[in-house]
């Protein structure tokens, strides 16, 4: 495989430094990289495989001869740079929402649903943090058993906010401790010692972006229009990794057992789940992992047939860089 | 009404000083107070309406001339000295798991089944906290409307664990945040900036103490033994209040809006439901109130008819101490 060259925007972010570490890690082949960001940040120099790169203004002429470029910048440059990208032929993987429901765009899982990134248009787009930790334990189970019904409770890391957040955790904690008062600029509530309501706007039935992602996304990622889905999207102080309690009914029951051995085999995850030990998934855990970990797989006692999980996935790596740059090696 | 003698076993615990603090905000009408705990806690002073009450031993003598024996020492105290504390005449109203579920002990909330004290026998248990938690918001809606499923997910604080739990919350903070290890005493996973499955025994369908109680304690309260409940119980780094998210469903659909109509007249609970603002119940607000704060009133968008709500409320007043008061009160 020859290499491809590669451009990150917004390099300089919690993401983009993930993206750096990543394709050092899985030794993704690279002509060269270009690290794009803001203005404010051009002349900064980032460390990738023993050297240090410079980092340059993004811009409309920044993706000549570009292969492939990963966008984490928001959704508002990821748009304003679409035409860009595809018309200097790279393709954009997108990590922003900017994409993931438009009609003909690709919202690919490389675990899920690989072949759908073959119908792309120069986008395809990377799923919402929390729908990817969610789906890729849960896939498995659906490819043998029809789901049928997700209600589904998330346990969320500061870094889904970005860097500037997760200092904001470690600050504010700090100071509480110290006996003083939480500064809070990144989130709109203490995050420090507390858990609030996911911090996005909130639709007529009361649900925050965060949660319409994770139902959204769900049945496009599925093929699956008619899944139901109930999502509760809340922040707690932890760093950089999500975790989720999933309550799964299918078309037939099925037994944890079985459950347990389909998991066991699943690419993207690490069963976890010594019950003697009550050794199960911890955020801490899945925090710079690759995969996902999942345990507490049980029977759900309200709902014959039906199972529960619990789930943690490192938020910015395989929510968000990790399986965009999977994404790139398919391509 | 006169004065009662009340003896407080587990004096120096967490729930402990609650009752100390909670019986004087609610002008709790004493003849005396008597405080009980441990030999080694024996001779320590603590404050009571501005005057310094001295810790006895807890003996099986410790009972004579009291009315009300409010426990929170632990299940093997409690079966220790039930007959003692009978046999003197006084009501056990004890806050632990000993008597929960035991034939003809009643298992009260007052919001809920404040009739059901008439039938004791010496004996009233207290709830679990999550249990507690859950069903003084619910409740109203089920009066109105059968409750035939709930599915509980829970963000529980430290101090269920009690005070040295609450304090290795502080302490593994501290230390991670200046990087060092973090000292595992209380809980047998890091805390600090981490989750995990409730710390407590495991049974053969894998659900944890915990979700057990919350399970079968529900049947009982509710006096339905067919309602399904299902629950993942999970600790966060939060000092003092559980927080829940509940998704519920009822035998004929209920609107959000009439729901939060109910919820807005209910006794226990503060409707905290403001869409527009994104603010919601937190654990932050909810501890050192009476009150359980309860929003994200809204649809269950995976079943026609279903509601999920977010509770938060302090694990040790009302979870504890101040349900253990209201039933003394009713005594």
């Amino acid at each position: 495989m020859s290499g491809k060259t590669v451009a990150i925007a917004g390099a300089t972010g919690a993401v983009g430094a993930c993206f750096l570490e990543l394709l050092d890690k899985r030794n993704f082949p690279i002509k060269e990289l270009k690290l794009l960001a803001s203005k404010r940040s051009v002349g900064k120099k980032l460390p990738f495989k023993g050297e240090k790169l410079v980092v340059e203004e993004l811009t409309k002429d920044s993706f000549k001869g570009v292969d492939i470029a990963l966008f984490s910048a928001g959704g508002s440059l990821s748009k304003q740079f679409r035409n860009d990208v595809v018309n200097a032929g790279a393709v954009m993987v997108d990590n922003s929402s900017a994409f993931r429901m438009e009609e003909g765009t690709p919202l690919v899982v490389p675990e899920i649903n690989p072949e759908d990134i073959k119908t792309h248009k120069g986008v395809i787009a990377n799923p919402n943090c929390s729908t990817i930790i969610c789906l890729v334990p849960v896939f498995p189970l659906h490819k043998v058993n029809p789901i049928k019904r997700l209600v589904v409770s998330t346990y969320q890391a500061a870094s889904g906010a970005g860097a500037r957040a997760m200092e904001e955790l470690e600050v504010q904690s700090k100071d509480v401790l110290e006996g003083k008062p939480a500064k809070k600029e990144m989130f709109p509530h203490q995050i420090a010692f507390n858990v609030f309501s996911h911090n996005s706007k909130i639709d007529s039935d009361g649900y925050n972006e965060e949660e319409t992602k994770m139902i959204k996304e769900t049945k496009k990622i599925f093929h699956k229009p008619d899944i139901q889905v109930t999502a509760t999207c809340i922040r707690i102080p932890v760093m950089r990794a999500h975790s989720e309690a999933i309550t799964i009914e299918f078309e037939k029951p099925f037994s944890p057992d079985e459950a347990r051995k389909i998991l066991e085999r699943a690419p993207g995850i690490r069963v976890v789940d010594d019950r003697e030990a009550n050794y199960f998934p911890m955020p801490l855990e899945a925090s710079s992992k690759e995969e996902i970990l999942v345990g507490r797989i049980r029977k759900d006692l309200s709902n014959e047939g039906g199972l529960n999980l619990f789930v943690a996935g490192d938020q910015l790596w395989k929510g968000a860089a990790l399986n965009a740059i999977q994404i790139a090696e398919l391509l």
